[in-house]
């Protein structure tokens, strides 16, 4: 019997820090991990059949919601745990934190944590945009983009790095959160112009991203705003209670979603009947379905975030890291030698 | 705007380590620390009602299941991801390794990560012996263990020290394991006899303690084995298709389980119809309901492990280690300055 208690290789799960995830995102480049997400995510969807799709696991209090979500490919294993409290940030904290863990499903031993705090701003701006790839008007250069919080600037970039969009229409009910957006995307190469109301925000705009972060029936966009051709790209209702967009703009889009049964209790669509039709993504990009089919429709991507787009953000890392020095290992699982013997494990290391 | 990109305090995570563990189990003292779990879990269980009670979300494959348990006490959140792999063990690996984290239900913010296999362990030998206290006859003083593996040493040790079990009388299939069993419990103060039959280890026992690792229904008790008097300590049932007992034994005893949803999918009583009578333990505890009620009955712990044990051992290792060396700060959760501005906390990480 050996006296090893140092853990052996397979008790170390690779862990990506805050700060190692910013290294990783300056290293390769931001548009770069963008275009790389957004890549992975489109790889997922188009093999979608595969996955185990759970429905989130939430557990709700009076100030916000804690959700777990978990999916699998049958190789490997992933879930986010993310809360959402809308008040923390009256408090001076993130109304979202995230983390992330990968496993092996022939082991289920972990094979990856990460933060995913800005991993999920990422692959939600990536996700964004290649929807868009998708469904946007052709040669779309503009967007609005109204609701300037901390998604903001990463769906700017995605949909310029992606879609190719070259002038970004700001606007914000608190005009210091444009004048933080517009100061963040000055020197990207972005044309950036700062609207004082919404309806000078999408002067001219191909896309209409909304993404307000008030947990309330709002009207953002309404009815009269939104002319044909657009394609608007709805992230702020993604939860019950939460929406953006008045009933009458989705009366004449055509309406995309990630998975129907979540997108019905926390997207736009919660407003519309339960037999409203929706295009689901995945079969756009497998190319059963159709997406945008003439210069006049509104295409609407009703975006809630599902768990397999953070499946592909934790595939992402998992394979960017192999060889780098972008995460330590954590000494999280337990490995005797021998199996049976946890106990002797735990005896021999009081020595 | 500062500049600061170090992480602040709220985005720093405690997290306990294997090897920090293990230095926290030799500081307590592991009787000690058996006991203490034990009041956590009794605690908790007086408090069963207050708990957020959603079932576990399980992964399953052809070789195994990764399992996400969640809870709430409205207060603290707590999950264990766990995943139990039969095969791994003939491939040098832990069949079964736990991680967990306790998040502040006000803010969502996580504040412990921790390892959960030997945490796991300690926990199911703490609530085991919480329930003998409860339900096995007076002046018990010897234990047969019917399965001598990973989970052997630490229900014996918990029966001695939290019922005052004196004699342990060990029992596998494979000798090597008692073997291993008997070597580990030298110098507890137990006296241990190692039997080479369960008719032999069950002698003069008054708990029995079965727990088995095979998945499939197996009969490690047949009904003519178990007499009057004895408490069952079922561990090894802990899934569907997993069984340690002859149905006969279940009609004979009075059966106590943590939460029957998940006890009638998972427990000794899959085998019964789904009617058939059980006690819940939370009702023992409090008074409501009656343990043992003579010394002729046979009482029978159908135990498989719920959340809310698990919250409790997140608790009290959440407790201990506060003001000690027993851990070090993950830096796991984006911390901006200004809560809207997370892309500018990546941007200026570049400098």
């Amino acid at each position: 019997m050996t006296q090893q208690t140092q853990p052996s290789e397979k008790a170390l799960v690779p862990f990506v820090s805050v700060d190692n995830m910013m290294r990783l995102i300056h290293h390769v480049g931001i548009e770069q991990v963008l275009c790389d997400l957004a890549a992975y995510v489109e790889d997922d969807f188009k093999r979608w059949e595969l996955f185990d799709k759970t429905p989130r696991v939430a557990s709700h209090s009076d100030v916000g919601v804690i959700e777990l979500m978990p999916t699998s490919d049958g190789e490997a294993y992933g879930f986010k745990y993310v809360n959402g409290h809308p008040k923390n940030t009256s408090e001076g904290l993130q109304t979202v934190t995230a983390f992330g863990l990968m496993a092996d499903v022939y082991t289920g031993y972990p094979v990856l944590l990460t933060e995913m705090t800005i991993l999920t701003a990422l692959r939600t701006a990536a996700t964004s945009a290649m929807v868009a790839k998708y469904l946007a008007p052709k040669g779309a250069d503009t967007m609005a983009m109204i609701g300037n919080g901390a998604q903001s600037e990463f769906q700017s970039l995605a949909m310029k790095a992606i879609c190719g969009i070259t002038t970004m229409r700001l606007y914000d009910k608190d005009p210091a959160a444009t004048a933080k957006c517009a100061a963040n995307l000055a020197g990207t190469g972005l044309n950036v112009v700062t609207c004082s109301s919404p309806e000078q925000a999408i002067e001219g705009a191909q896309i209409l991203t909304t993404c307000t972060a008030d947990k309330q029936c709002a009207t953002i966009l309404s009815d009269n705003m939104v002319g044909s051709g657009v394609h608007i790209n709805a992230i702020g209702g993604d939860c019950p209670g939460k929406t953006e967009l008045a009933a009458g703009i989705l009366s004449r889009s055509d309406v995309f979603v990630e998975f129907p049964p979540q997108t019905r209790i926390e997207g736009e669509i919660q407003q519309m009947p339960d037999d409203f039709p929706v295009t689901e993504l995945w079969q756009v990009i497998t190319g059963e379905k159709t997406g945008r089919s003439s210069a006049e429709q509104i295409t609407l991507f009703d975006s809630v975030g599902f768990a397999i787009e953070d499946f592909s953000a934790l595939r992402y890392i998992r394979d960017k890291i192999k060889g780098s020095d972008f995460f330590f290992e954590l000494d999280m699982l337990a490995d005797p030698d021998d199996p049976r013997d946890l106990f002797g494990m735990v005896q021999r290391a009081a020595k």
